[in-house]
């Protein structure tokens, strides 16, 4: 336990290096000249046949080769993809796209403040909110992706800004929104445009509310009274790196990291007694969509498509020691492109620890008191992106019981709209502050699972709980109490695009139909319950309904294919969703069978956020969750190895507790000890129940 | 902070102390002679009118008068409910009952098995299923409620005994269940009638699969990898205790329990920036229902109300320290009587921490990378009660934003039945282990809520997330994107009864009309979050239904009046459901408003639960949660004042950093310090995030 070893050549999963950034970039230099922009210069994933081959007999199998992913933007705008391969290294893909726009980096967005700040329309319209010329300065700007205008389509590299004022340098800027939108070319660095609403809304002059200590000592100060809590691990962790291979607690998975997704998992098992099986090739946040509900122009373009648009690597933290994470902490970085061609390091891209994750299991017998308690523990993954105004915090949980739970909290701040004193919202909005309308949204992410339940041949089955169908005095269901699990195959595409149903508890299970559970006789399975599954609001033929076709429904299953990785396309800027790009196209007439083969599980969770005051002018974290479980893939419960803090049986009690296993955490204490006689109980030793019937003391 | 202090007189919210409880068993014995059995001596709560004008002028106004609420069982069967006011004290009430069974205490359930043993046609159905007349103190029986059993009525008082076989003492019964049913009387103290199912089964002879440490030891022992984690407060808690009643980060409630409900929380309130604002009146889970889905009979009898016929106090663990609970604990005792007429103390019978809980809000601005990070806390009230093979740890946690999160954890032992090797389940169970067959089941508890938002005149509303009605491409809704949360007043106890809707992320605000925001000019409001909402599979009509009437809908909302507490009635075991008792004698016709008046919310939720082998022969806890969350109810988010991680401003950075806040935890370490050169990093001071676009390292 407890080694960080690095390994000679990357595993076929990593990330590229800093060394094949810099081999892939010179590369592209060297045949199209220096003056391109490198909008990805990431990891082509190993062609899933190859590495699948060599998985199986690494010493023998050959070695996948390490490829680049380019995207560049070369002279006179024009857009490239390209594939380098490494070791030798030669350009094997060149290819022109014609109206595309691939990611927007952070270089980009970083310019345009600038540029709005000095465009004569927008101080023009900054006046006439309320501010003077010379404090342009104290104008700031988010520039977002445009979604999609009509009025400008694909071909012009976009970006709209939503402009906000500080009157100090140090306020929260999202308390001071300005009414207009100015539209922003990237390719010719200028303000194109300018969406100015037709009734007029003056900046806000109240009284300013921060988040920041100035802002809270001015209020009154911090509350005094938290005392610190300690986490520590004094022996070390419980988990083993190797490179970027993890091994904890029966699991071993391989950690990657690209700029649109932030974190993948890959080649995730578990060793069952021996016998390491197989569950998921790849798992990750492949896109997310936030479409806000306020149906005025121009308000439908704030639909951002974050990963596609923007990426969850791109825009990922580096994180901080007993700050972000507490405990005992294991980071690893994260290597992008420069625009120019240089290498941008984010040190601390992902944490990973443990956590105690309180009672794993526990039975008191009734009769004797005989007990057993066993404490469970957590591996946490994690990392945390901000997309402008808000915050992201994606942990990838896993639970000693095979269990994985992805949780995103949601923090950051509102994105905010300027209102008028008594201005009505009609309910598209709320004021959550005086001056500032902060619109109904969604947060929808789309969850990628290729599963390997024991091999990579799988199937999908929707399970719903239902009522029998026999009626109540009928002899099938005398009393009126059967119910059962329905079970619906998802045998083809079509069929496989399906919605929740929160009053049947549906779930969907990824099964392999060629191997049964030795007891339940059913196949072995992992099964996807998630609660948190609003539809999409936006209706049927809006623009977000085209452009992020995967939030149509929750459930989506495609055939595996390589490179099919982010559902609403490769380039996702600007797509105008006519037609839709990714699921629907790999979907096509639905009638592809996805029954026990390789298959790509899409799942879209999230929610609706209907904003109030509390979540300004900073969020409290909420969070949102799914379970995938394994059921009917072990024969028993898996934790049973897991050491028992505590554990007596009804031989030893009758032995006066001769040979009980007490292995209680001797760390905890009483929080008052010695305090009052009568409220205030001395800790006994361990785990009894129900008390005794005729005294008055308990414990063993 | 750190402090328990115990108050001279109880605070009339309290549970009856045990020289109350004494004093009550003493008038009822002085006049009803000795022979009488006890199966409840507890509080009956202070009326409420009598509450809330003693909590609103403690000094002047008339403290509300102990009473004790007293159910006794006398010679000849004679159920009798009684009141005894204490202080003088008298018998105040004295009433026969008939036809009502009380409460089953853990005294009554214990003598089962004793008769079981020895009465010869329970010995003859053990021999017939393969055992010997000479092992019968091999077998074991769980008696449980009977349900309501046609054949017997209401009058005799009855359980049903599950029959088990333990090779050895030490053997986890529940896989080796028998397939017959004694059914125990327990007037008579004898066995009135066996259901022997017409194919018979014989008992398991599968080696045996145990979680005790010998077993697991037997199988090659306990894993070895798991490193300690400590948690520790060195500077005491953040808590403060005045009896039962506890502070913390501006929450002040009082803990109450209770033989039925265990833990009641009384008299909320939120101390919002000196304001002591109260938010709910009284909190618990008031009742439960675990219909088991196996049409088959006996089987239907199998649907425990748990806490209306048992109790979830009467059931509570004796909690212990580093076991149950990690960190610094704060204990409080249960005090109940003993059918005879003593005291029964259950030590630790509450266990309350804190915790760490991540992050509480995060913000990076994407220009400079100013950031603030603060973490978070909760604090924790919790029990663990035993149903017979099942355990459930109930938690009550409080966050600091204001939200209530109820949680309850699932973990024990499946109930299980026999099944032959090739006997087909009909998808009614699944087996988990050879021979034994577990049955499809829910989980379904009923939240009882007193809300007193502001004050105790509240309404509730039903809010929907819709898409607008008007249609793309129209003015109103051009781009399609509209949606808004579409609220329905529910007006009276009939509009209430509502389900649950997954697809439009239905909630429940409750709320004070009377009180707007003064930013969002919505009403100040508690919304209900809740996702785990199955509804009731037994279907109308059947007998779970008619017994079990709360869980029908998701949400009832009555009218407060006192002791209209738990929702399936009173007296709860053998209710044949007919009428049904509770919340549908409570609503009548449906007609009362429930406006802008005292309300009770009632919210059923939980969960469906298809066994699999991983739950065997001891589940992994599963969690459910759900939320009360303040919306709308205070001005701004109320957790800014909590002191950050770690906050640095646009000055600051453009001062080098100059007056940053750093209060980062000094405890968290590298999991790996030193550790390999290229993939284990170095913590950087704190909190950057994005990368510098020019360079390789970051921090500050
Ligand atoms: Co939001
Ligand atoms: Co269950």
């Amino acid at each position: 336990m407890g080694s960080a070893v690095a390994p000679e050549l990357p595993h076929p999963f990593d990330p590229l290096t800093p060394d094949e950034i810099a081999t892939a970039i010179a590369t592209v230099k060297k045949a199209h000249g220096g003056n391109v922009f490198f909008n990805v210069v990431a990891l082509q994933e190993p062609r899933k046949a190859d590495m699948t081959a060599w998985l199986a007999a690494p010493e023998t199998a050959a070695r996948p080769k390490r490829v680049a992913d380019v995207v560049v933007i070369a002279p006179g705008n024009k857009v490239y993809d390209a594939l380098v391969t490494l070791d030798e290294p030669k350009i094997t893909k060149w290819e022109l796209l014609e109206g595309q726009q691939p990611i927007i980096t952070m270089e980009e967005l970083q310019l345009v403040e600038h540029i709005c700040r000095k465009d004569p329309r927008v101080i023009e319209q900054c006046v006439l909110s309320g501010i003077a010329a010379e404090d342009m300065d104290k104008v700031f700007c988010d520039p977002w992706t445009i979604g999609y205008d009509e009025r400008f389509g694909s071909s012009v590299r976009l970006q709209q800004a939503f402009i906000y004022y500080r009157p100090h340098i140090d306020n929260c800027q999202y308390q001071y929104p300005f009414d207009f939108c100015p539209i922003y070319d990237a390719d010719k660095k200028e303000i194109i445009a300018i969406d100015i609403p037709k009734v007029r809304r003056k900046l806000s002059t109240a009284p300013s509310i921060d988040y920041h200590p100035a802002a809270v000592e001015a209020r009154g100060g911090y509350r005094d009274n938290l005392k610190p809590i300690n986490i520590s691990q004094p022996e070390g962790v419980s988990f083993q790196v190797k490179g970027r291979e993890i091994e904890w607690q029966n699991w071993k998975l391989h950690i990657g990291f690209n700029y649109r997704e932030g974190i993948v998992l890959n080649n995730i098992t578990f060793n069952d007694k021996g016998n390491v099986r197989p569950l998921f090739y790849r798992l990750s946040l492949a896109e997310m969509v936030v479409p806000y509900g306020n149906p005025e122009h121009p308000h439908q373009r704030k639909h951002a498509l974050d990963q596609g648009e923007y990426g969850a690597g791109y825009m990922t933290n580096s994180l901080s020691l007993g700050c972000d994470c507490k405990g005992s902490i294991h980071y690893i970085d994260a290597n992008f492109p420069t625009r120019a061609g240089g290498l941008r390091t984010i040190k601390n891209a992902i944490c990973i620890h443990e956590e105690d994750s309180g009672i794993l299991f526990k039975h008191t017998d009734f009769r004797d008191e005989s007990v057993i308690v066993t404490r469970g523990r957590r591996l946490i993954i994690q990392q945390i992106f901000t997309a402008a105004n808000y915050e992201y915090v994606v942990a990838w949980i896993f639970h000693q019981d095979g269990t994985i739970q992805p949780e995103i909290k949601l923090t950051g701040i509102l994105n905010t709209y300027a209102m008028d004193p008594d201005e009505d919202t009609h309910g598209w909005g709320t004021q959550v502050y005086t001056g500032v309308n902060a619109h109904n949204h969604q947060h929808l992410f789309s969850l990628r699972i290729n599963p390997n339940i024991d091999g990579p041949n799988n199937t999908v089955f929707m399970a719903d709980a239902v009522p029998s169908e026999a009626p109540v005095g009928s002899p099938e269901n005398f009393y009126g109490n059967g119910f059962y699990a329905k079970r619906t195959k998802l045998a083809t595409t079509g069929e496989a695009m399906t919605e929740y149903n929160g009053a049947t508890s549906r779930s969907w299970d990824m099964c392999n139909t060629s191997k049964l559970n030795p007891f339940s006789r059913k196949p072995v399975s992992y099964k996807l319950v998630s609660r948190e599954v609003p539809g999409l609001l936006p209706k049927e033929g809006s623009l977000v309904w085209k452009r992020a076709a995967f939030a149509r429904h929750a459930v989506h299953v495609t055939k595996y294919r390589d490179d099919q990785l982010w559902p609403a396309g490769r380039h996702v800027p600007q797509t105008s969703g006519e037609p839709s790009r990714g699921l629907p196209e790999w979907i096509g007439d639905g009638s592809e069978s996805v029954e026990d083969t390789d298959i790509v599980l899409w799942h879209t969770f999230g929610l609706t956020h209907f904003p109030a005051p509390e979540d300004f002018p900073v969020m409290p974290a909420e969070p949102m969750s799914l379970l995938l479980r394994p059921r009917n893939f072990f024969s028993s419960n898996p934790v049973l190895d897991v050491p028992p803090s505590y554990s007596s049986t009804p031989s030893q009690l009758l032995a006066n507790g001769s040979g009980v296993l007490d292995a209680t955490d001797k760390i905890s204490k009483l929080a008052f000890p010695g305090g009052s006689e009568d409220s205030v109980s001395n800790g006994t030793s361990c785990c009894a129940t129900n008390g005794n019937v005729n005294g008055t003391a308990n414990g063993h």
